[in-house]
């Protein structure tokens, strides 16, 4: 299978590297990497084990690419308008687009740009960083859950989710992707939002009882809202504790809206904040918290520039 | 009448001028500022007109000044365990004690240490600042209102409203002290709050929709909280849209718990945060957002050391 990664940062390389070690014909779009890894391949420094990639298929443009039969999108969702530009090219009838973006919104985009039928969505559950150029550090997790964004359930999720598993990324489709999506949010709002804006790891949110309250406060308010969507099954209250516990084994992990941050990209704020917030206020949710949040976050990214 | 300025900060050196201009005998404990205003006097910077005091009696020890009629304290609430310390050597049988300090939780203290009789509130609404050592900025307001703590209303509130109106600053006997209090803590929470974490003054938070709408939403928290409170009168919310105005009209001004976390001074969390929430709490009201600021800058000022 031929495949391509669009948005080939933390993400997108760890994934990518997985299914070009287990013998897939992968092609990487890249921008600040090019140079080194052309020269130098690709390090993945996993828990699961390190491993190194000599030779990597690297490109400028998609142009370069050409037509593959799977894109595998990783791009942050604030570069969303580039869609066309950067996937266009790699289209043939039956090229197949899942995006592992982050947030709400993104199977919608690329519906409306390339037609609802050949986008899929998938949630991953990873936590990566890029180290220098060419380096990926792989610190926990790493599971996908699949689905169709606008078809029945269909026999080709099922094959690129073998494809992941045989790759060694857990990987499962499901019928009701929108609950997947909802649980990441659980864990995205109040994460990478608090360490965002407050400039820290996530061990230092937890280690004080307000923050740390503060955490559990939101991904309630998540919750409720998630439980409003029409998912096929209730999210437990009991899910952020569980949540809680799984990211004090991560010790100062870094979520990437606090990298994106501190490195001067813009925030998802859109899809992790804006769209999830428009969704709960749909079915009559407020989420005080989230929108504070929100709104402190939107404030440090624009409210200082007249 | 002999008085002592406990605390002379923006606020205690801006009001002891006012009455020692207006012929008191002000004595004021000093600090930081004790070598410059000895030698050169007291500089005010008033949009009411400009003043300069020459001869200001100012100490390094309470002991120093001796007995009083009325202390006045200014102190940062951070500070109050000092009470004991820097009151005492003050007080005669008859002195008066007037806080006009931030928040909740000041005449209560007072009164712990010198029991409850002699202890006056009052509410200062003035913006000021201070300049360089000796030098006073006031750029706004600065009426006060007075009320008993715990006797009825006496002859004495009004003989001192009476001496501030007399120094040049408009200012009310009340019987509700409570209702003041909480009415300036309907101001004091958002900006103070907002502006401190975020480090910016408040025409920054008013410009951006996101944090003004938030400036908005945590007031009307508070006013839910403060009519809840037993006071004599209900507040009204159009009070939030009203001091959104005014606040308008003071430019980029800096609320003071911007300028104790820019000069790395304890924040008044306890005095502006945590006794009203806690007292919400008391009549079964939460306030969610108000929670949200006060983890947030409790974990900007305790979070970050272990």
């Amino acid at each position: 299978m031929r495949i391509a990664i669009v948005g080939a940062g933390a993400l997108g390389l760890y994934y990518g590297a997985r299914l070009q070690r287990a013998g897939n014909d992968v092609h990487y779009l890249l921008r600040s990497d090019y140079q080194v890894v052309k020269k130098n391949g690709l390090h993945v420094y996993s828990v699961e084990g390190d491993f190194f990639l000599e030779n990597v298929q690297g490109y400028l443009t998609s142009e370069e690419i050409g037509e593959v039969d799977l894109v595998l999108v990783g791009l942050k969702t604030f570069a969303n308008h580039r869609y066309n530009e950067l996937i266009k090219p790699l289209l043939h009838e039956q090229t197949i687009i899942l995006t592992l973006q982050n947030g709400l919104g993104n199977e919608e985009a690329l519906a409306e740009c390339f037609g609802p039928d050949r986008v899929l969505g998938g949630v991953a559950f990873l936590c990566s960083n890029r180290g220098e150029p060419g380096v990926i550090h792989h610190l926990g997790e790493g599971r996908i859950i699949l689905g169709e964004y606008n078809s029945p359930e269909t026999n080709r999720v099922e094959k690129i989710a073998k494809l992941f598993r045989e790759s060694g990324v857990p990987c499962r489709a499901v019928a009701d992707l929108k609950k997947a999506r909802w649980e990441k949010l659980i864990w995205n709002i109040p994460f990478n939002g608090i360490c965002a804006l407050m400039l820290c790891p996530v061990d230092t949110l937890l280690r004080h009882p307000g923050s740390r309250g503060l955490v559990i406060d939101i991904m309630s308010e998540v919750i409720e809202a998630a439980n409003a969507q029409g998912i096929s099954e209730k999210i437990k209250h009991s899910l952020a504790d569980d949540m809680v516990k799984f990211t004090e084994g991560l010790g100062s992990y870094k979520p990437s809206m606090l990298i994106d941050r501190q490195e001067s990209r813009p925030l998802e704020l859109q899809a992790i904040f804006q769209f999830p917030l428009t969704a709960a206020i749909r079915k009559g949710i407020r989420m005080p918290k989230v929108e504070e949040l929100y709104n402190l976050l939107d404030l440090s990214e624009n409210g200082f520039t007249v």
